[in-house]
């Protein structure tokens, strides 16, 4: 026995690494990115922009500019705080850290892997109420499970990941209302969206909300926010690492973020892509396409997992799930853009004959 | 009271937000950067290197590139784990997060203030070994505190920060083979030391080895690792957020570490200056200039606090401690190029007259 196997926790050691597939020249349609880059006629300005950094120095451990970059970009009230993360993945795992061990943080399944992994790095409990089998919230067993539970936190996706859809916006606002836990409405999907909690967090004080600039074109930036009351914000920031958002981020975000026509065109393409899809995927008989509001769809497929392989035959990755889990027929396909799309549809149309 | 103060543990509210000085047109000479930034000669090459990286998709999660620079730059071993952070704070968090709530960190006082932060986040409890009047570690009583502690991580800052001495080596030695405990040396400030504990991991199967490129020329970078055994990394590997090493931290840091040269030259630029600082502020008969290993130079210094507020006024940052602790009457000043050195030293001359 080696001795980080004596040394390391049971729960930890037992964990199987985060597995990322290999994506080389592949198309990528499995992990929700935007398939806008910077455009060419950016590029040299973009560049200029970085090329003032003092790498040599530590960043602005505020980051105050870029606060201000991303209060403008998604409208966020003055009077709210924000606070800023390396991906919302940094702010999950700071909401975590706030939270005594053995207290109990609660989501739905199925959702975003991240906040089960997340506690039990903290050593906080677990617990995922079943969604129905429209992937909707069972009101009433989750008023019961909260007033039993009494969870410390409460991660509710907005759109949900992997299913796509946004759950009822009033059994989520009775859900704040019944509980003492500080809600978290994890919108990373906000922008393909109709709808946003942002503006209730002045009429909820137990709510925040956390979003991500991944899913609009900088999934390589890693970088998160999570708004909320300045109260709230300010007594979380003790949490977060000095210096946490690290100059390029920052420089880099600043500039590329400030293009909000571009950014609210490209979600724009790919809402409409997202309806074309669904329209396309629909007339095959194999598959139950769900509606969603986010930047994917998931899909109920025959023979899921022969389609991914094909798929992966023919150079494209889309999302399948573990075997023996609710999921494990179903897919999940990222929006791309259109040419993207046409090639991934004419692959399926193939395999479904 | 607001819901965050009802919400949030006590230890956590306690806190004071950590503080940075604001640095607008002052020479800074407070945080160990390095004077020296990426080369006018260079930056094109560096833009041109940046401009391929796709922002609007996730980072390699492994970052195996800069991995294999991180490698060759710093001679570490293949047979060796690496293990990336943003920041060495980030790794530290990391190997925090390992232990079990309750369990005891145990480090040295003074040194790096973050060591307690972090498990004060995590529920640890902390002990910091107090150090003898040279700064050095008190074997004897340290020996017997681990033996009745049983701490489960001690953090060696090697060379220390803030007292910028090497704590003998086999001293150390005799810590690592006496405790079950993950060891871990903080090789921040290697490059300006004679010794490393690179070498030893190989040797003690419980000695991890901390390292970051802060204080060679990156702090804007935000990037740390964490060297070990390859099994005692890929267990705590597991604990690592996914994705968190953003891509143009990957890229630029692949591009500016390969220039290995410019780093060991710049280094012994640092290092010939420490040496006429030290000589030259030795002269000055109200200070007491302590060696160093690293890129700063820790200071007793008669009116510490007016010699401070003096060199603000000409627009010099140096770094001053809290009163009523074991350095209120001391500083610490990072070492800079020869022309900042000849500021700073002309100002605290005139200051003693």
């Amino acid at each position: 026995m080696t001795f980080i196997d004596q040394w390391l926790r049971t729960d930890i050691r037992n964990i199987n690494a985060y597995h990322v597939p290999s994506a080389k020249n592949m198309l990528k349609m499995d992990a929700m990115e935007s398939p806008f880059g910077v455009p060419e006629e950016l590029k040299d300005e973009f560049l200029e922009y970085i090329s003032y950094s003092e790498v040599n120095r530590y960043p602005d451990a505020n980051a105050n500019e870029l606060q201000a970059t991303l209060r403008s970009l998604m409208d966020i009230p003055k009077d709210f705080g924000v606070l800023l993360g390396n991906g919302s993945d940094e702010l999950i795992q700071l909401l975590s850290l706030a939270c005594s061990s053995g207290e109990l943080i609660m989501s739905f399944e199925p959702s975003f892997v991240m906040y089960e992994l997340v506690s039990k790095f903290a050593q906080l409990n677990y617990h995922g109420m079943p969604l129905d089998e429209n992937f909707e919230i069972d009101l009433k067993s989750t008023l019961l499970a909260i007033q039993s539970k009494k969870p410390k936190l409460i991660f509710i996706a907005y759109p949900n990941n992997p299913t796509g859809n946004s759950f009822d916006y009033d059994v989520i606002k009775e859900i704040i209302r019944s509980t003492d836990a500080l809600v978290v409405l994890d919108e990373a999907y906000y922008a393909y969206s109709e709808k946003s909690f942002l503006a209730e967090i002045k009429n909820f004080s137990n709510l925040v909300v956390l979003r991500t600039i991944s899913k609009i074109g900088f999934a390589g930036l890693r970088l998160g926010l999570l708004v909320g009351s300045q109260e709230t914000i300010e007594q979380l920031n003790k949490l977060r690492l000095p210096y946490n958002i690290n100059i390029l981020t920052q420089v880099s975000a600043n500039f590329l973020l400030k293009d909000r026509q571009r950014i609210v065109s490209n979600a724009k393409i790919i809402i409409n892509e997202r309806r074309r899809l669904y329209d396309e995927l629909s007339l095959i008989q194999s598959l139950t396409v769900y509606p969603s509001q986010a930047n994917f769809l998931l899909i109920k497929a025959e023979n899921a997992k022969l389609l991914l392989e094909s798929l992966k035959d023919s150079r494209i990755l889309i999302k399948g799930f573990a075997i023996s889990t609710q999921l494990e027929n179903f897919v999940r396909i990222s929006v791309g853009e259109a040419k993207e799309n046409n090639v991934l549809l004419e692959c399926i149309k193939e395999f479904y004959g």
